[in-house]
């Protein structure tokens, strides 16, 4: 079995993965580029390759497996793949996403810095008794999420055990007693104006794309936090901008975004408006899903299928075929 | 029925509070000082005393209920209250210390204003695919948790829904299937090596005073985390110091201390070791419970024993008769 790594990102999953084998391969790693002496051939070649990006430009692949290191499949281009290769995705990010979430909505309660900095000048400012520091719950406030698949999931599951009210929109119906409130996509606006915090975990793909947009945030609460882990283009960027530098909803922290480093442009700003001007939005790098924890998971996941293959085993975590038949 | 709200901390709990009432009273609020004209007569003739101090100096009292508007008793001399009175205690701050806990704990892991410091600078340091920014997870770490009253539970419930195998030294015995260990305090070095976090919610009482001193630091590993949101005294203050001085343990976050601010010194430093010039403990000044939903539900506990004591009903949250028995 010959396995090639394709890529930057997907070179972060070869630590300790050929021990996780079962039977003898030939592991390779190549670069995005393609561009050292041989690295076309091996990847063209290649049974397996894990990696993140197929696309125009990039050599026909004889692979019967491409394994994403990862959850979103939407920079593999189908049409240009094979029909005799079946791709397939790994999660395992449910769980640092979570961490992310929790962690954003909890610094808001919990000024811990500030309290730090005051106490080492002597300022008691926070403390029990006093009338200035009184802090909110985040157990008292209500949640929206946007997806119900793994990482909507695992973060209701928290966000219940923080004693929040949680409210679920999902494209499929769903039941469940502990949440507070389930909906169709269609009725998102009736769940955005009901909760403080609004979290997007949808993927993009073409149903997904634009979908909270100006009515959106119309619908949402004044005060209300806007969290986005999913995909960027599934918010409107101008709405997203707008209701932020109006003031339209309280304020947002934003994971993913519209603008990303290239080869060319390394250190770019995350939008096509400048978010990076704007105080009531936290911005991060497309970070929440990147823990030591998810690497070793999607590791595994990885692993499994080429032993899955090997043995001549279902496949896990199929998103689908090439659509290319030659 | 007399109820006298006794000093600034007491007054916190209340607005609001007539309204909680099933039967007419006679509310006033009297300072710290009693230093206003008629205050030390208000508070000897009270039926009810809602305060967190009683001590040496202060008038005798005729009043049946010493309702306390927190938890620790430690500032209520009973020896001076006479037998008559019933002393009282309120919790409904352990929603709000677990926020505090897990906010610290996951700020460990997730280090978002750095990260939105850097994107604002077009630096993707921390993004997915990443090697340098790669994050490690709170739900990969244990914590051992000294205490299992209120605190102790609900910080264990929230540890757990984050995946975290959680260990509990207790007093009493105790059995969880969901625990990873159970131990009696007289275990407690065994627990201490075994665990990345080691959290104090043991209140103070001649049993716990100094519980945790020199060989307790000497038991833990050398990367521990130790959080104090119990009572200060429970921890010896040399032995704390000297731990996070020498670098004998990793961390601390130490929210009850050794000095607290009075009417002579209202912004000291909350030791008496210089705390404030070492990096790896962060300082808060005993603000982990005060939140809106602890005051909300501490002036409901305190209406709740005024209306029992009023329909001649069982007092809730008893914690002791005074000892003067004249």
């Amino acid at each position: 079995m010959k396995i090639v790594f394709f890529g930057k990102n997907a070179a972060n999953f070869h630590p300790g993965f050929q021990e996780l084998l079962e039977s003898p391969a030939e592991i390779a790693l190549v670069s995005d580029a393609l561009d050292q002496p041989g690295e076309a051939e091996l990847l063209a070649q290649a049974d397996v390759v894990i990696g993140v990006r197929y696309d125009a430009g990039m050599p026909a692949l004889s692979a019967r497996l491409f394994q994403l290191p990862a959850a979103g499949y939407d920079g593999v281009d189908f049409e240009r793949l094979s029909s005799t290769c079946t791709v397939c995705n790994a999660f395992g990010h449910e769980v640092a996403i979570t961490e992310y979430v929790m962690a954003s909505l909890l610094a808001r309660h919990v000024p811990l810095a500030d309290a730090d900095a005051r106490l080492r000048q002597g300022d008691w400012h926070y403390g029990s008794g006093g009338a200035n520091g009184l802090r909110t719950e985040l157990g008292n406030q209500s949640i929206g999420i946007i997806g119900h698949g793994h990482i909507g999931r695992t973060v209701a599951a928290r966000a219940l055990a923080f004693g929040m009210a949680v409210h679920v929109a999902n494209r499929s119906p769903l039941e469940n007693p502990d949440y507070a409130g389930v909906y169709g996509l269609e009725a998102l606006p009736e769940m955005l104006a009901r909760v403080d915090i609004v979290l997007n975990t949808l993927p993009l793909s073409p149903d997904t794309k634009g979908l909270i947009g100006k009515d959106a945030f119309a619908a949402m609460q004044p005060h209300a936090t806007f969290i986005n882990v999913g995909r960027g283009a599934v918010v409107d960027e101008a709405a997203l901008f707008d209701a932020l530098s109006s003031q339209r909803i309280g304020s947002a922290i934003i994971d993913t975004w519209y603008v990303y480093p290239s080869a060319d442009t390394p250190n770019p700003m995350p939008g096509n408006f400048p978010f990076e001007t704007l105080s009531n939005v936290t911005l991060t790098p497309h970070m929440s899903g990147w823990t030591e924890g998810t690497v070793r998971r999607r590791t595994q996941t990885c692993a499994d299928n080429v032993n899955r293959l090997a043995a001549g085993k279902p496949l896990l975590n199929v998103v689908g075929q090439g659509l290319n038949p030659q």
